[in-house]
């Protein structure tokens, strides 16, 4: 209830501070007998993980997951899932100087204010850091849901800055270091993060999450819809400023007659809703995209106050993203992939003797 | 846990269908003494009932709210406050045509894949009526944000269709019935509506709701963030596709120099960040801008298919509103104001010791 | 989370006052397409209701339950049911003059500490009126187990005062007006009730609760144990006092080689563990024992203070039960089938996917 | 939602097995800025810790517990603290031949038939070893209660077997290793447990909690009463199979002139409520008893039958405790020191404004 544990019938109790000895989180509700092991983890934190290019901070964390409990001879055991990762590069003396005032777009002030005390190493438990063992647990749900439901979660960028990245495929996406889906803008990306580099300055980013092969009839009418629970995933990682789903604020000047997506008897025509109507998933792609504000850490001179309220400068020289929006492909997927399992055990709770005489209807051309 | 109970600690939870005999919930949580009756709930449902204008839809309902319970000589006690308001204009058979097709854009599909029966009579659960409850839950959210934090929560239209409305002042919002803050739009904002009603129809909108006087330290670090809990509160709106808070897609394009909020003595230096930062209340102005699709329901037909798969053909002849985003003004005044007192209490229940020094910042110049 | 809705994925949420208009509750997460009318309700709230024999209040209450919203066409639509019961007999004068003072063994003096106000209308919302609605939920869950799992939910007296009321048979229970499952004791528990009314005191009871038929493997393994939650429940209910499992508080002088219960191919031997093991249902009876203390309303005269702090003496004239321990019964069972219900849908969430070769384990025989 | 997550503000999350690397816990909702360190919560894990005596198992656990986040320069942070204890004397060979059977009175069975597969090495996730977590997590409790509350929580054996065991004196308690309020019964309950270690058997114990100088008015009416919520986390630890507030099943042969504690303005006589009326505290001391069952792990060959369902025959010859009433003492002080604590916070949430003139009422004398 102090904002620790997420989700309703999959719960991720997340624990841990930048500069601790560990970061970690507490996997409960998961299905028994599911084969797991730490292999299953380790390849969506190496891709969130730092270092993994020039283009990213440079502080260098393995990021190694340990799987403490849960899981039995290779397979869960229905019990929580402890997952610790230790932390290695903590160097908490980048940090010394900034204990005393206020980062610019950073929850130092307002940390702060509510606990009158604060753990400043790395930004404590406000960094982004925090997002690791959400990956870890993400990539549970992500091999449940493929297993189970045959459900496949991804996610790419799709607008660095000023500079739109069209959909070519996903195969593109794995191959450079933004989660670009188009090799043709590749080197005006790492041109515009060389640059941003050199200035000192950081830039906002544009990511795409899709869920294809969703089970029809997830979420909840009222409240906990499935889109609402989306958007509080979303919005719950750092530095998010806006979600959208499907069509999104594009459908503020659509009509009526444009936007709703017509059902024929081979699949809707097309997919404004992303994949849900009235907050329950109706088997089409789930469609969502996000804002990521610019890093807030950056090297040119930012105006401050301190704690005793005077005036001052903060300049951060640590290591930090350019652009933390690239980091937050595999975060989306994972949070996307929780909220999607969470609401398939949700609905199999109350509505598992619910029978239909005929299948659900398909997207007619998945989208791309 | 099936997503009818809204909120934390000030819980609200919601019952009924459009066409059944009444609709209502239970606010659970309120704290004791706060002077309440019929009346300080009435004027946000007039705001938000059918018939007000000829622009929303001609269902007659008088909306009027009983309180049932919570409440002894005026004042809340701390139990449970049940409101009930009775359906009276439910013509039911405007629909028994559709009781065995989807309408497009509506949940009537996903409804009958999740439950295997639905009430079809006005879209049942799935009706944007059921946000009337929040509403009246809502105003006792205002009511106790405004006498014991001096918050204000107030909301707006910003655009409709391809109409952007820019603010002018709040106090035209009430003077019109498009909840405009510029009355040199009105008349503009008429036609556009005059004409979709001919044509038969629908346009999407994009509101603003804006919270003022917002204690500063209500949030948490990691989950339950408080722009993640308003996103959540946002997106389970009927219709909503879209949450920004402050820059929100606009951040995507920024430079971290740019939008990161710098901290003066005297407060902050604008607000790109809409009022949080690492999820936590600021004390600025809490900014969110939503986008809501079109109404679903129009005049136009629409292919759909039946129960049992066949190709059908969809026309709405009930009474509907041209631009669902209307009404939804108060409704998203409403869902903030439950999400800043439900934190409000979490805030307190955990950190009500501390103490500081110094006053809270303040916003420089409050935005308009 | 003020304490007014009960459960995990089948949520009851109560509302009402004694002598306000109505009470009620709302009961979200029911599986559709359960044949549901008020009919199914009413049995058991007239079990419960007061004026049925002279052993319990004289208050005239009709307790008629109205379904307000989540069943369509007599069948349960998986949204939230609400149930509506009018007051009637609410005979506030009876208590104007208690409304400064703190009845003995009543929440009088706790309310007004906790909440500052309070509704002192025949103990406002610390009545036992506001298990009626509990009851009617009860009927709920109780008809949904019978017909999907063929669980049967039933209580009994086991003693009242010094008079223990050995088992006989099912059959008696509700031939009588203390719920006891013997005949031959029924004249003499008549005596004692006629005596204690005249005397004006009242009496303690103990009750005991089954379930048979109980699936296998229903519950937790740490908290939400299945007997942690039936004690919460229990315990949960107005002036119960203890609440034991199995062989309960008999199990303290008990050896290890006697109260393990054996397993043999046909069945367990005995169920001293009362049905569950680990926090686990084992498929054997569940059965609870409860201490209801005496009702606290009495006519003889009890010291007490009024809100200045000064003596004063409180003689309750009202309408009240000599034993509340007899109406307690269909209470005890209604929150034992709210919660087997609950940890069913909890249950099938999480482990739906599990198979196994061998049907489960009997108990060799029932417990009577 | 799956039962590792015990508590309303103030959660505690368990993990771990008996035999897996290591157990643990993640604490959220503490308050900011208590001084805390490893040392603070040793005590409480050594005085449950196996290997104190030789009345209890003789496997060999330091418990030493590492706080791995939530802790800032040696205060509280008001972020999750997490808790770690390495497993060290995991002999699981000890266990190797019970894989395929059902031990009587564990939860083999009942886990084997929940999840499919289990982990059978020491209970796995059923042992009470997971209590250790709790006793850590109780202690910061117990220290923020006491600092912000005067506050006090104890415990005590009131019964071994058929030996009752009058309270003579807190003092006694930590001197003994049975927990024994009464230096006179030592050497007769030594005498006691000794010949059950020869025979190969066990006993159950009946034990008290008391809790002196609780705030009046935690709690919360309908459901989350105090007490039931005491009654849930006490249920909830392993073995326990009664639970009574007050006078408990004694209550049932009083009469109301006798139970209800009568209010004089110099406080209350007597304390049957057990500190507790319609759920909230009232300032009394909050009075509990709690039954265990004898240990089910004992010498003794006892009937059984394997996972192919035929019969066989179980003897367990690993270290275990011939009464594990004896260790259940600091867990169950650590239990109800964590429920009140969670209703502090949960009460000040909703009621911090609630202003009296009057000091609470006291009792008048303080229960021994």
């Amino acid at each position: 209830m102090a904002g620790s544990t997420f989700g309703h019938l999959l719960q991720v109790t997340n624990f841990g501070e930048s500069h601790g000895p560990a970061i970690g989180c507490v996997v409960d509700g998961c299905p028994p007998d599911l084969a797991l092991s730490e292999s299953d983890l380790q390849p969506d934190l190496d891709r969130r993980k730092p270092g993994t290019s020039r283009h990213v901070t440079q502080r260098r964390e393995s990021d190694r997951v340990e799987i403490v409990s849960g899981v039995f001879e290779g397979r869960t055991t229905g019990t929580p899932i402890a997952l610790l990762i230790r932390n290695e590069d903590a160097r908490s003396s980048d940090y010394a100087a900034l204990a005393d005032t206020f980062r610019p777009g950073h929850a130092d002030y307002t940390y702060w204010r509510k606990y009158g005390v604060r753990d400043p190493r790395g930004g404590g438990r406000s960094s982004a850091r925090l997002t690791a063992p959400m990956v870890a647990a993400g990539a549970i749900a992500k091999k449940w849901l493929r297993e189970t439901h045959g459900t496949v979660v991804r996610g790419c960028m799709q607008q660095i800055g000023t500079i739109a990245i069209p959909f070519e495929s996903w195969d593109e996406v794995e191959r450079n270091a933004f989660f670009a889906p188009n090799a043709g803008l590749v080197a005006e990306l790492e041109a515009v993060l060389d640059q941003l580099r050199r200035s000192g300055d950081s830039v906002g980013a544009r990511l795409r999450v899709v869920a294809s092969g969703v089970p029809v009839g997830l979420g909840a009418p009222l409240f906990d819809k499935l889109d609402a629970d989306i958007a509080y995933a979303m919005m719950g990682i750092n530095a998010v400023k806006g979600v959208e789903i499907g069509a999104g604020f594009g459908s503020v000047t659509q009509l009526g007659s444009e936007h709703g997506d017509e059902l024929l008897p081979d699949g809707f025509v097309g997919n404004h809703a992303g994949g849900m109507l009235g907050g329950i998933s109706s088997g089409q792609d789930i469609e969502v995209s996000i804002a990521v504000k610019p890093t807030s850490s950056i090297r040119l001179p930012r105006r401050s106050i301190n704690r005793a309220g005077d005036a001052t400068v903060v300049e951060t020289h640590g290591r930090h993203d350019p652009c933390v929006g690239i980091r937050a492909t595999p975060i989306a997927e994972a949070m996307l992939a929780l909220v999607i399992m969470d609401h398939a055990l949700l609905h199999r709770a109350q509505n598992a003797d619910v029978r239909h005489a005929l299948a659900p209807l398909k997207a007619r051309s998945n989208s791309a």
